[in-house]
């Protein structure tokens, strides 16, 4: 329970009505259900249901505050509003303290202070957990794998031998870190290769020999992975993501491909190996990158493009294959445009046939 | 084993030949490999193997009866009969009754009659687990997670706190249930929102914020979720998968977003956050839906499209940004003319450029 | 630690310098640290790193050796040598000989010589798990598997009821083999079927009947397949994928689908259901394929393409949908070229209506 007061400050807005009650939820405001839930009406759209609810606190924007609410945070610069809020009321997730009895931890791993491990985790020899890690039930650490201080990891996540894990990074249930990289060789060129080549295929697959993968993953502080991601590690290197960075469901790391501080990649991304995502890049949701590929800082990169070679630096990219958006623009507005230019110059050709015609000799 | 003359009454088909016969499987009928295989034969192509195969005994579509098969099943009308025959013989995952010994139950939570639940699953406080329900093992359920009666709950399943898990519900392994919404903000306007005003990369993600996720995930009753599909929380409110609706694998669904009854919903669909598909909508595979869209009840969107805005109910969507299905055969069609118009056009005005020349004075 | 000399004898190069050199790890040249690292340097790019390092061994490409570097393996043929050397490295993933005692084996489950299984391991009844297997942890496998000689399954993957897994077969964590297909029918023809039919939605999907999923997977020696990879068993027979063949991780495969031998499938492909994929036919990464498709041997699909139809025996493939290479080079090309025609055109017009204005007599 907070007071309205007190989370007026917190998230600077201005407190009208009784700043003494305490809240224990924060709810949109169709849930909001008594006293104690505080509701977030930001937009107008928000708004309205408000007035319609029967609601008892809330936090409005200015200018579309509603008076018929008896107790209202007013703020001004709604920006950082819901951050702050789910700050304040967080539900971390429920994790009893010390280390569950029913997990196998190695004799030479180290692990740090006031931590939560749960049930059925596994840490492999000389791995390091740092301080108030948390790791919920079913994880799977390898061996020589170091986890910095504050890291949580959820349920069902892997992450093999000798992989680097930095602090306050979030690992979502299932992700799987340092799989071996989809790495393999002909013994002469192959099918791909003579497609590459000739843009047919002459050459076959008869052999498929394995690279194996000896590197590892660089995971650095204060990253995100989300759940179901997987992360190669690299064949000889490391594959790396860097700090800050936010990466959401189903994603696809090839090996040893590095990804820069502060980007952000949405769900079900694949990025191919041996790849460089420089700094706060974002990358829409469907996306796909090749091998060899660079991506300049800044870039933006929407929703289901194909990305086919190198991103410029504040490049927004968008299609398949990708072309900077006002390329894309114009080359769709030339392409749409087509049919009615040439039903024009059908009419000009039509007009004229019949005018050269009357000026032709009789036959 | 089951007798034919049983099967036969079961799904509506009229017996030829020795209904007392009875039989352990169904299969394919270049399988069937004595009198105990009962071979399904609906299509003319599947009925010519029949020929070929030593079959004792077949279901049959009326029409392609084959003589010298001893006891046919003939159905007139097949469209259900794989479902019913299937049920017949489903053969349930294998799972020992009652609780393995190596599970982590909280003392809080609450177990119903007649559970499987096998070894190395975890049940945190408050939790509820219904009657008759099946965890196969390795299963991971928060705190005070509720859980209908009948559901089945496949190995390496995740279920965050506070989830609300229907009746009848089946979860295909490694499914991730409940993990963080990815939502994020910066301090000020950030680069997608310049390329959005602007077209242009003009702002910077300096800084990225986390927005905590305080809400949950709410699956009726029998919804299945396919094998590595992630759920995310909502923020503030929940995530609904309605009833009876049918997930595919390896599914993203944003967080907040409201699916509603009987959806079909194939592989590697993304669902970005706070929509709302409405009913009996089918999503095909590799499609994806950008944050904030409406699907109206009974939308048909084709695999791989990317849809960009509203969909109207009984809309058939498809492409790449998605239309209805009728304006993108239209355009399709359209486009395709074009080279040949263009040609026709060429040839017309090189013949008026010559028949304007004869008719200009000689220089 | 392993000799210079029989690095160079293994991978087929030629000693330069010291070859009683014993070095311990193979490196990029950028990370090479002393006496004990070897450098691989194939590239011209990497060779120029080389030169800038502190590199006491390397492994270089004839024609760009680099003098400086004190021992020097020169290979003339260096398709293979990456393959080699990180055979002749790798780093097995770490495990203890024996069964963990926190296993829980069914006394009806038969376990070969020299296995090594971690913990939280489930192996249900009369499933066979052959001679020098692996199991690392939280491993799921059903009843009624079995399991070749010298398979390698990670933590985190589920094997269900049935399935059988060749020897030499890698699985990466977390996938999930043998989840039931998506296989559901409605009681009259439903959504999809009318729009097949008319172009429209006139039927609605008012009830979804599941179809059981009765059969299994079957994974053929040497299999590898990735993090994450979803594979459901069939509804009657299987779903196969065949010898040699290496799939990515987050890829779907639906039931009853048939892979051949030797085929490379990149990350997050989708195939559907009941579809045949013949033999060294290459996947493109986030491509999809329907189902009921063949694919004849030794087609190559391009990443993000949407196979539409069947693919012949050595086709190239690329787009949405795919059409043969060449087709789609020619279309680009013929589609690109059509606004400039266009203006050429209307320049042509335009001289045209002035020409045949001149000749007009004056009104």
């Amino acid at each position: 329970m907070r007071a309205l007061g007190e989370i007026a400050k917190f998230i600077g807005g201005e407190m009208h009505g009784d700043g003494s009650v305490s809240v224990a939820r924060v709810v949109h405001p169709a849930l909001a259900k008594d006293a104690s839930d505080l509701a977030l009406a930001l937009s107008p759209k928000e708004a309205s249901v408000l007035i319609s609810a029967k609601v008892v606190n809330a936090v409005v924007s200015a200018g579309i505050e509603n008076l018929s609410t008896p107790n209202q945070i007013v703020v001004s610069s709604p920006r950082l509003v819901l951050a702050k809020l789910t700050k304040l009321f967080e539900r971390p997730v429920h994790l009893a303290p010390g280390i569950h009895p029913w997990t196998v931890i190695d004799p030479t791993a180290r692990i740090g202070e006031n931590v939560s491990i749960g049930p059925f985790c596994r840490i492999g020899p000389n791995s390091q957990v740092g301080d108030h890690c948390r790791l919920v039930s079913n994880v799977d650490i390898g061996a020589e794998v170091t986890i910095g201080d504050g890291t949580l990891v959820h349920a069902g996540v892997r992450i093999g031998d000798r992989c680097e894990i930095g602090s306050g990074v979030i690992i979502q249930p299932n992700a799987a870190i340092g799989g071996d990289g989809f790495s393999f060789v002909t013994r002469e060129p192959g099918s791909v290769e003579s497609v590459r080549k000739t843009g047919e295929v002459r050459n076959f697959n008869t052999e498929i020999i394995r690279i194996h993968s000896l590197g590892n993953v660089v995971i650095e502080d204060d990253v995100e992975i989300g759940a179901g991601t997987c992360i190669d590690r690299g064949t000889l290197g490391e594959t790396r993501i860097g700090r800050g960075s936010k990466l959401d469901n189903l994603i696809q790391v090839g090996h040893n491909t590095v990804i820069g501080s502060n980007c952000l990649v949405v769900s079900q991304v694949g990025l191919g190996g041996i790849s460089s995502i420089c700094e706060r890049v974002v990358i829409g949701g469907q996306s796909g990158l090749p091998d060899h590929v660079t991506v300049g800082n800044d870039a933006v990169i929407h929703a289901r493009s194909g990305i086919v070679g190198p991103v410029e630096e504040k490049a927004a990219m968008i299609g398949i294959p990708a072309v900077p958006l006002r390329q894309f623009m114009d080359s769709e507005v030339k392409m749409r445009r087509l049919p009615n230019l040439i039903k024009d110059l059908q009419r000009q050709v039509v007009s004229l046939v019949e005018k050269v015609n009357s000026l032709l000799p009789p036959k």
